[in-house]
């Protein structure tokens, strides 16, 4: 089977992004690389637009909306960043936005994808709750009433090849690299980047990192077909999918060259060598590429290895018991 | 009298300075424009090496010592940036470096210096009884031993023109600006700045910024000569400097429009806010400049404004404690 997108796709959507998306910095750590016995370059889309790298991919896809469609705007079901992505990406475009959240969001979540749709005519946020209703059933009826697209948070192709971006930029800034480390959630991030840097750099090793708890992928990879799990239980909540994608798997299985895992408590210090010595606040999903770097889960001796540092978005309260050292 | 130093000077540590130090990276954000009322850039000097700017003054001073000196090597007095600064830019550059400390410094600073100094021969950290013994004479007395130069943590030419630098690279990224805001210690990295762009863009106003419990140098300019205060109690540590330099001052009386402060309250909440919208790790010091802005101290409404992010290095329990609002 081909892939569903291409390296010409993710350069499409790094000329829509351009001058809409932020070309993040690449930081490097002479510390993190003796821990990592490697060179590593963080590409950090902790400071991207809405704090991640869900910026890209939304915008990519709803900058292709036809005229039509714009008109009805765009429905997503997100309680995540993927929520905040749409809301901004639509706000820019001019078109309303209908995000569907569970009542028991966390309220700062809420309030910042709210603060997006902001003067957005047709925006709002609409709460279900989650132990009784059907938000795919709420979703259906309000884009049939409205006229409104879906878009989901990974498994279509416009938003593979947008967070395809991120390793365009990365390895057009560092030139040739030996590997690259991405954080897996429902694999919209690493499809897009292995495709990008398998285009450029085809030797390049492309792993994907998954939550010990949650290693629906690796076990997906192993099984050879899509495996389900139960709702994990780890901190990484943007690596709570159950199950890859359909397009994300397949480029999973074609193009990633091993999964790997990482503990809670190696995220959790991975997320205060960032503070300490980087300078830079990581969420807990967004570490799981770095903690496979920097605890050594994979051989990467004397490499040059690109980093993903996927987002930033954590609640400060619990971010900074983490960072004290008190229990989560 | 005539300025200590000149943008020629700050334009010749730029070039010792290019492929050493990092050309930090210039950040913005919405929602720090809508609190501010104006447009900010922040020039991220806490993601430079050691955590802070001095490393750029540090490196400008060792790099111009003469092959007797550089055989002789460096010495300072700092339980702060300024040590580590010292201690990387003589690795660097292959010289020894003595770093005189206080014996109760926080045993990260003394791990983190002491690891700057590995495998420098010649290279220690002395440490001596605040309440016991004179620095000063230790310092002398093993400068004369063993043919060291002394580089003070301000109030020096070449320090001054390294730390220029930061708003020399600002104002080439972003152009014409309004007003610069840079944090006030000492005042090394407000007088480098402040040349550099007063050369560059004669309109700009310069304003330094201090803790309210710290203000030596609004007082010392409001006098019209070097007032000294006693040892302010604020946690922005890196202004607890207790009167301006000879030089220093000089080049603020003469170029800054405005002397500002902040209370340490002010600094928390601005600590918080990079944390949770910026991703970033800013210390209590090195968000004096954008807490004047943030919380409006003086009027910028409708600017272009650049503010000087001086460092991040944080005892990472205390910042942890800070950002989930228990008691410092």
């Amino acid at each position: 089977m081909g892939l569903p997108i291409s390296l010409h796709d993710i350069r499409a959507a790094a000329d829509r992004l351009a001058g809409v998306a932020h070309k993040t910095p690449v930081l490097t750590s002479r510390l993190a690389d003796e821990r990592a016995g490697a060179q590593l370059f963080f590409k950090c889309e902790n400071l991207q637009r809405v704090g991640a790298f869900k910026f890209r991919g939304a915008y990519n896809a709803l900058a292709q909306f036809t005229p039509e469609q714009r008109r009805g705007g765009v429905i997503a079901f997100s309680s995540g960043n993927h929520a905040q992505a749409i809301a901004l990406a639509a706000r820019l475009l001019g078109m309303p936005s209908v995000l569907v959240m569970p009542g028991d969001a966390p309220p700062g979540k809420l309030a910042a994808t709210r603060a997006y749709q902001q003067g957005q005519r047709g925006s709002e946020v609409v709460l279900y709750d989650r132990w009784r209703e059907d938000r795919e059933a709420i979703g259906k009826r309000i884009a049939a009433e409205r006229g409104m697209t879906l878009i989901p948070p990974f498994d279509h192709p416009h938003v593979m090849a947008g967070q395809g971006t991120a390793a365009l930029e990365l390895l057009q800034e560092t030139g040739s690299l030996d590997a690259l480390l991405v954080c897996v959630g429902g694999g919209g991030l690493i499809s897009g980047c292995a495709v990008a840097a398998l285009g450029l750099q085809p030797g390049i090793a492309v792993y994907g990192v998954e939550p010990a708890a949650g290693n629906d992928v690796q076990q997906s990879v192993a099984r050879g077909e899509i495996v389900r799990i139960d709702v994990p239980d780890t901190i990484a909540d943007g690596a709570q999918t159950q199950a890859p994608g359909k397009l994300t798997f397949e480029v999973i299985r074609q193009c990633v060259r091993g999964m790997l895992t990482v503990s809670d408590v190696q995220l959790i210090e991975t997320m205060r060598f960032f503070a300490e010595h980087m300078k830079l606040v990581v969420e807990p999903t967004g570490c799981l590429a770095a903690a496979a770097a920097l605890e050594r889960v994979v051989d990467l001796r004397g490499q040059r290895v690109g980093v993903i540092l996927s987002g930033g978005n954590v609640d400060r309260v619990r971010y900074g018991h983490w960072l004290a050292g008190d229990p989560a």
